[in-house]
Order: C-alpha cells, then sequence, then structure tokens
C-alpha cells in the first residue's frame, strides 16, 4: 500500500529495547514543522491511563509539535508514578525536537502491571530524533513503533486537490486485542497537511471517530489507553478549509478512520472472521450502535460465525437484550445476502449454502432491518476462536 | 443431596422422544393437588418466547394445578404457530390431570429453530400423567426432565419450621448457556407448601430472583425463555404467612434460589471455575450490579481466570466502562484473599501462590470494594475456555 506523506511532517521508529525482539520497533516519534493544530478522541474509560490524561489538558491545541508513543510496554498508571513518567516522556521527546513541553503529546501500549523503563525510552527518544525523515519509509518505521499483537502495519492515506491545494491524509493505528498482558489499546494517529481551524479539526475527528473507530470491538474490552490523535501542518497552503472544502476534508478524514478501523478487528487475537453489523430502520442512530454493539459483544454470536453457522437465533435474541425498544414483529435479518428471518419469523432458506458462504469469506455481513425509522450504521467486530482464548489464557505458561 | 419434597404436590419426568438419548427425561410434569399460589419472574428480553407470553398471562395466580415443561427443542418462537404450540401444551397438560387450560403453566427448553413435536409431547404429557408421585424419586425425575446441556441435576431444599408448622421448600433449576443450538435458557421451578398469599409469593419471589438468577452469568447472552416459578400448595397448613414468619420464609428462599443459581455458571459450558465477584462499597445496588455484571461479560477476564492469571488489570479497567461513577483512587481489589490493588495503585503481591490458588480452586473469589457507599451485591459467572468455543463454535460438525 502507497501512501503519500503529508508535507509538514517528519517521522521515526526505532527499537530502543522494550519489546523483547530488537529488530521490532517499540519507539515513534512524529514531528511537525512548525506548530500544528493537534486534536484527540480518548477512552471513555473512568479507569485512564496517564497518558490520556496529559494529551486530555494538552488538546484541542493549535500549537501541537511532537507526538512520542512508545510499544511493548504500556504506561497504564492512573496514579502519581504514571503521570510522571508520561510528563518526562513527553519532555524528552520536546527536548530533543527543540519543542516545549506543553507542546508533546505522548501514548503508550503494551505489557500491562509494569512501570515504563524511562533510560530505555530515553534512549529511544535520543535515537529517533537523530533519524527523523519526511519520506514514505520513516513513516511507515512509525506506524511499526505502535504496534503490539499486530500482525502488520495498519496505515491508510488519501489524497484530495481541493482548488489550487493538493491535501493529504495518512493513518496509522493498532489494536487486536482491548487491553491485556502482551497488549493493549487502540491507538491512532491521523496526519494531514489540511490547513484547519482548531475546532473544525476537533469536530471533524470527533464525527469520524464516532463512525469507526467507536464502531469496533474485538471482545468489547474497553482500554484504558485509547487514543486518537489528529495532527493538521497546514503545510498544504491556503487558509483555514471551510464549507464545501471542509466537507469533502471530513468524507475523506472519515474514510480514513474507517479504513484503519476495520484492520483492527480483522486483526483481532485468534479472529478467523471480521464481522460487519449493519443495522438500519433504527430509530435513532443510538439505537443502532446498542443493538450491534451487543450483537457484536455476544460470545454465541461470535462462537456460531467462527464455526460457520448462520444461527439467526443467537442473533435475534442478542438484538432484543440491547436495551432498545422496537416491534419483534417487524424485524428481518439477512446473513451475506440471505434472509433468514422475516417480521418476526424464521424463514426457509439454505443452511448448507449460507453456511459455506461464512466459511469462504473473511468478512460475515450481517444486516438487521427493525422497520422502526430512518437510522442505520455499521459496527465491526471479530469471531471468537479457540485460539482467541488459548491466546489470552495460556499467555504466562 | 438429600431434598424433602413439600406436601401437595406431585411430580412425573418421562422420555418421550425429544431428545436423542431414549434413557434421557425430556418431558416434566408438575401437578398441585389443589389449587396453588403461582407466581413467575420473566426474561427481560423483548423477544421473548410463547411459553413465556403464556405464563405471563396466567401468573400471578391463587389458581394454578399444572406445570408442564419440554426439554431437547425449545419453543423459541414468538409467532403465532409458537402460541398456538404452547396453549395446546398447557391444554394437554391440564386435561391429562383434570385442571382447567387457564390453570396449566408451560415452560420449553433445547434446541431452537425447530418447531416442536407436538405428538411426542402429548404422548409423553399422557405417559407422565399415569406415574406422577409425591416421593423423592418422582421430583428428581421431574428435575431431570428440564436438563439440556447440563451435566446433572439442580436441586436445593429447605426445611424450616413456623410455630407449628414445618415448611418444606424444594426446587429444581436448569441452565448452562443462555441459549444456542443445543441448549437454550435459565429454567427454575420453586415448590412450597407454605400458605401464602399471591402477592406475598410474587414479592417474595422477585426479591429472591434479584439476588440469585439475576445475578449469574455464563457469557451474558439473555434467552428469550428464561423463567423462574415459584408454587405454593399451602398444604403445611395454617393461614398465608405474615410478618416474620414471611420474613423467615424469605430468606429461605432466598437461600435456595442462590444454591441453585451458583451451580448454573458452575456447570457453565466448559468451565473450569466459577467466578464469585463480590462488589462492595458501591453508592447503590444498581452500580455495584452493573460492575459486577460488566467484569462477569469481560472474556478477558474470564480468560485470565481460566489461565489462572490474577491480571488485576483487566478486572479493574472492566469496572471502569462498567458506565458507574465512581472514584478510581479509591479502588481496591482482592482475587481469592489477596489484595493486588489498593486505592488507585497496583500493590506487591506473590503472583505465583495467587496463581496457584487459582488454578486448585473451583470457584475465584474476586472482591472490589469502591469504598462510596453502603451497597454489596455477589455476582456468578463461569470462566472461558477453549472447550466453551469448541462447544458453541463446532457443534454441527
Amino acid at each position: 500500500m502507497s501512501i503519500v506523506v503529508p508535507a509538514g511532517f517528519r517521522f521515526a521508529g526505532v527499537s530502543c529495547g522494550i519489546k523483547q525482539d530488537p529488530t521490532r520497533e517499540d519507539l515513534t516519534l512524529i514531528v511537525t514543522d512548525g506548530p500544528a493544530v493537534g486534536v484527540g478522541v480518548y477512552t471513555q474509560n473512568l479507569v485512564y491511563a496517564a497518558p490520556v490524561a496529559i494529551d486530555r489538558q494538552r488538546t484541542p491545541s493549535a500549537d501541537i509539535r511532537v507526538v512520542v508513543a512508545n510499544s511493548g510496554n504500556a504506561n497504564a498508571c492512573t496514579g502519581a508514578r504514571g503521570i510522571r513518567d508520561a510528563e518526562a516522556m513527553a519532555q524528552m521527546a520536546a527536548e530533543a525536537c527543540g519543542a516545549q513541553p506543553h507542546q508533546a503529546l505522548v501514548m503508550s501500549t503494551g505489557i500491562i502491571g509494569q512501570f515504563l523503563p524511562m533510560e530505555r525510552i530515553s534512549a529511544g527518544i535520543r535515537d529517533a530524533a537523530v533519524v527523523l525523515g519526511s519520506d514514505q519509509a520513516s513513516f511507515e518505521n512509525a506506524a511499526r513503533g505502535i504496534l503490539t499483537t499486530d500482525r502488520g502495519m495498519k496505515v491508510a492515506g488519501r489524497v484530495l486537490t481541493l482548488g489550487d491545494h493538493t491535501i493529504h491524509l495518512a493513518g496509522m493505528a493498532k489494536g487486536a486485542g482491548m487491553i491485556g498482558p502482551r497488549m493493549a489499546t487502540m491507538l491512532a494517529v491521523i496526519l494531514t497537511d489540511a490547513p484547519l481551524d482548531v475546532a473544525d479539526a476537533q469536530h471533524s475527528l470527533s464525527a469520524a471517530v464516532a463512525d469507526s473507530f467507536n464502531c469496533i470491538s474485538v471482545e468489547g474490552h474497553m482500554s484504558t489507553n485509547d487514543t486518537v490523535l489528529l495532527l493538521a501542518s497546514g503545510a498544504a497552503g491556503g487558509p483555514p478549509l471551510t464549507d464545501s472544502s471542509l466537507q469533502l476534508f471530513q468524507a475523506s478524514l472519515r474514510e480514513v478512520c474507517i479504513e484503519l478501523a476495520k484492520m483492527i478487528p480483522d486483526d483481532g487475537e485468534g479472529a478467523s472472521h471480521r464481522i460487519a453489523i449493519e443495522v438500519c430502520g433504527a430509530a435513532t442512530r443510538d439505537d443502532a450502535h446498542r443493538i450491534a454493539r451487543t450483537i457484536a459483544d455476544s460470545a454465541l454470536v461470535k462462537t456460531a460465525i467462527a464455526g460457520g453457522d448462520p444461527n439467526w437465533g443467537r442473533i435475534v435474541s442478542a438484538a432484543g437484550y440491547a436495551g432498545v425498544a422496537f416491534d419483534p414483529d417487524r424485524l428481518s435479518l439477512s446473513i451475506n445476502g440471505t434472509r433468514l428471518y422475516q417480521f418476526g419469523q424464521p424463514v426457509e432458506f439454505d443452511v448448507s449454502a449460507t453456511s459455506r458462504s461464512i466459511r469462504e469469506n473473511r468478512e460475515t455481513h450481517l444486516l438487521l432491518d427493525l422497520q422502526q425509522g430512518p437510522a442505520s450504521l455499521t459496527f465491526w467486530t471479530s469471531d471468537l476462536t479457540v485460539d482467541y482464548v488459548r491466546f489470552n489464557a495460556d499467555y504466562h505458561t
């Protein structure tokens, strides 16, 4: 996949010895050429980690210069030592790049339960600062520096022309399990050279996250470290985007976020299927989200898909306990285009053909039509396999 | 386990060919000698099955004579045919016992997606009606007739003396997975010879269920058929219980319900541990319930316990996304009596000793102290093992 790197940024990803494998990057530095707009969307967990606490204070801002992230060992602490380590990490990154501490944002992911190895991180930041580059290889090193149990880097990009200006978006994400002993957290950084007003940047990111990173799950466990950042350098030139230009930018941002977000359940720990749950005809978007999420969280739905079973009973009954008012007699359900259930009743269908369609496709598409209203939404999750359990039960042996 | 059967009831459990194994009972009949008080607590699923629809209409009542239940094939339908089959089943049971149709309650559990084999059920009801008995063996046959994937019958009883009268409680339950292709539903019937006013019976059962069957999960998937019934024959004699007698009865009922309820996650599909999640110091009981249930629903907590790992991070972070307001810096956590986390910070503990304690005990006890208020609650769930996934993914091969 070829990503055109937005102007105004430099990148580095280095190995500083946090991960056991010395060939795997574990420290990422993203530096802007000048003050950039920086906005974030963070975990809704009441127990949130120190890096989230710091980034929440520092964003939204028109004066961000640095993002530093480490992987392999999460700073998941909420207490004084966690804050001290996260502040020190941000300060070291700022110093290494000639910025002020308040211009630096910080992210952290990996094993929880241990404090950060600050000496290695300090050395890693110094190493990264001298290899910063604005080419694609540097961008990809940075994208690899935030990975944990991911099978490969997760990147996406868009190029759009707005009048005289060509604008680039490039994003990187990580995530395969929500939190755990060898992994933690969903992280993403989206970079653009678009000129953006701070408020517009925040609004654009929040809207895009609502349709992307907030519509995915692996096992439904919300991390303490989830962070999505958007940095806009303005290096593409011109005044801040408004009106139709802003709308075109927002559409591209949403596409990049959805593309990155879908990579996460696709790479879910042990997953053999990505499941796309499309709920339409809901009275409100919130209703659609609750129903989709409840289905996505059902171990019985996830194991049925893993087993190639078009089990409408598990799906319909999960919808029924989502806490959303709807008329069950209007509910219809299709799997991979085959109608299994209509107006509150099962219908005849070719079970073996539908089962084959599940087994032979990486993505299984569930479509629930509530016939209650105009709202719709798609939610993506992973199936639940024996390998997921092995991975999350037997890691310490 | 010896259960003293309450006076005023007769029981039968027979095999009528719904289950493939002809040695396993699949039809249960419980008949009262005269009109009994009958009350129920039912699934909160918006999509509820026909037997629940009928029992909801017929309870609470002071005029119940029959409960008929089948296992092996659930009537999980919400439509016209499901209602017709459930009504027919109740009517056949009433006729076989000399009762009126409105005096009969009905329950159904087993494979979903197929209509009931009504001829077999009809023959089974006739067979059961001629072998009704008031002895313990008949009670146990009835208890076996509601089982599906359970490894054995789930029964509990109490005897209490109230003044001149000796009162008996005897309960039976089934459940190992919430719903699925070879199983469905949590069902329970509690029988007593206590004299009870209808309103007191309903209140007593609702209160007992709140602390028992509503505090358990296997994988958190709410069935369309969940039903708990209480039948009170009054055969112990005397006027309806009031005041301290009623309170003593309620305490015993609660104990029976908790004893039965705990058997369900203990027998959860593939379970290697029962997990008791005790939340104390909550502002409200509802807060405690939400936090306990969110932890119980976390695949990462359940796999950690399966793997013998005292993973405080997974437990604390699950509490953090339960949607309950609390101060994370007051939170403490113990596992099997060992403190792992205190006042918002991890504490030093002997990981290998705590891990051994998890591995060597069938029940793992999690204690979360929120220090926010006076409310507390215990919730029981199963761990999540490779066998659970195999059982629920590979059943059709």
